[in-house]
């Protein structure tokens, strides 16, 4: 997908519209959303996007508005619909409050069913001290034009089922970690690209938290197949991104017990660390393998 | 501290008697505990010990055993004395049950205060499936014996404040590592030791809790003094370990904005990654630096 003409801003985008929570008047703490099904990935809504929408109504409640930790554990999958959202401030503090969060859909009785609970602590990114001690380096990568736009996988491929959330991306993958789409992964477990969203809004920090988990699975790059569940997922933040698309290198080194760790470093355009992530995942048990009819 | 002539074993030892929970009768999911000051360092009792105490209180409620999935926010510094920790099943699951915690202690007045909110994923490490494709490596590190013993700092260096929680491991640190007790830190940011319990006793997923957040901390290593509180700490595990002593490695990537993650890698003496863990501390900002007096 190419980059649109007319550039979406932060507060009017895809993403914004689609995380925007509104209060219930006389629930205090309580928010509605509608799940749109544009962000789903294979069955389910993706995570790091229910975690920004989530953000979202946590931001709305603490005093502060940037979430610098934030874990959220997966209870059941996401579907796109009605969600409430219910925040619970935990603690105020002059630098860092912490809230707790959980999401909410509905069974075909109307009873709540959880889908995702949520523990963050929010501060303001543009106060932290300047000190940067980072021995971590950019992730070796092509630029922007010489990666691979990722938006358009190839049938038989190893996603199985809806594709729909890569259209609201704009992403680039390193040509060394895509040979899943053409049935030659590396085996290595890495994957890395260029992330922008389709409609040209530039990052922030709660669309750093749909980054994180916005790259096809380390798996594939392992030569699975199908879907990697997300069972938790923390992500920590260092600063606003600045402008333009983040490189997001993530790394899989322990698939071990039917589960495997996803880490994820975002870089911005500034070569600053600006957000780390971990999340545990159900490793897929599918080897993928070319399709004859592929 | 040499290790015991007579070995603890799990459920009797120091770490279990002072992990201790007793249910308090009539009120469901809710546990006194004493928490004892063998665990304090600088100020406050240790992070980790204080997830392992809510780790058990934890076990004592879900369906399964094992936190497979742990992370904990802190709020305010524990200190010694009694304390109650009050328990939530969230789900309960065939393969992975999720529960949520909160320790409290008491101010003057007898009220209650928040010290620290954990979510949970408990299941069976023992009946995962033994696929295993790890590609990390065991930390390159001396035996046993030719580490330093790391419980008896010395005078003027970098912990200002209780050392107790020293008394309760044993622990052999990488001299690669142990630069900074003599006044020569790397200043790469790692942090490698083998890790026992003095009295013998062998780990469990418990005690691991424990581990991740037990060696001195990176910062020392970058030559910086004093106390680095945790803010949020998440383990995973993936196995029990072996007996015998853990080697845990420890490396800080990324301080910036007066914070710094803390990855840990737990190695068991198979040779097994038998967990990982990111803590987002702050950064201490006292540069150390050998007193004329040391």
């Amino acid at each position: 997908m190419a980059l649109a003409a007319t550039r979406a801003t932060p507060g009017d985008s895809e993403f914004d519209r689609d995380t925007a929570v509104k209060a219930r008047p006389g629930e205090p703490g309580t928010y509605d959303l509608d799940l749109s099904p544009g962000w789903v990935i294979v069955s389910a809504v993706n995570g790091g996007f229910l975690l920004a929408a989530v953000g979202r109504a946590l931001r709305a409640e603490l005093a502060q508005d940037d979430p610098i930790t934030i874990t959220g554990h997966y209870l059941t999958a996401s579907l796109p619909g009605p969600a409430v959202i219910r925040v619970q401030t935990v603690r105020t503090g002059r630098s860092l409050s912490t809230g707790q969060a959980s999401l909410y859909q509905f069974d075909a009785d109307g009873n709540e069913v959880e889908r995702l609970r949520v523990l963050a602590g929010y501060g303001d990114l543009t106060a932290l001290p300047d000190d940067v001690r980072t021995s971590a380096t950019p992730p070796e990568m092509p630029g922007y034009d010489a990666c691979v736009p990722g938006n358009d996988p190839p049938a038989g491929g190893p996603i199985i089922g809806s594709t729909a959330l890569l259209d609201r991306l704009d992403l680039r993958l390193d040509p060394a970690t895509a040979g899943w789409a053409v049935g030659a992964p590396s085996g290595v477990g890495d994957m890395r690209g260029w992330l922008g969203l389709a409609d040209g809004r530039d990052h922030d920090p709660l669309s750093v938290l749909l980054a994180v988990d916005a790259l096809p699975p380390t798996a594939f790059d392992l030569g699975l197949s199908g879907w990697t569940p997300t069972l938790e997922l923390t992500v920590h933040q260092r600063c606003h991104p600045a402008p333009g698309p983040l490189r997001v290198a993530v790394t899989t080194r322990n698939l071990a017990g039917g589960l495997m760790e996803e880490d994820a470093q975002v870089w911005d355009t500034k070569d600053r660390l600006v957000a780390q992530s971990r999340q545990l995942a159900r490793a897929p048990r599918v080897p993928s393998r070319p399709r004859p009819d592929a």
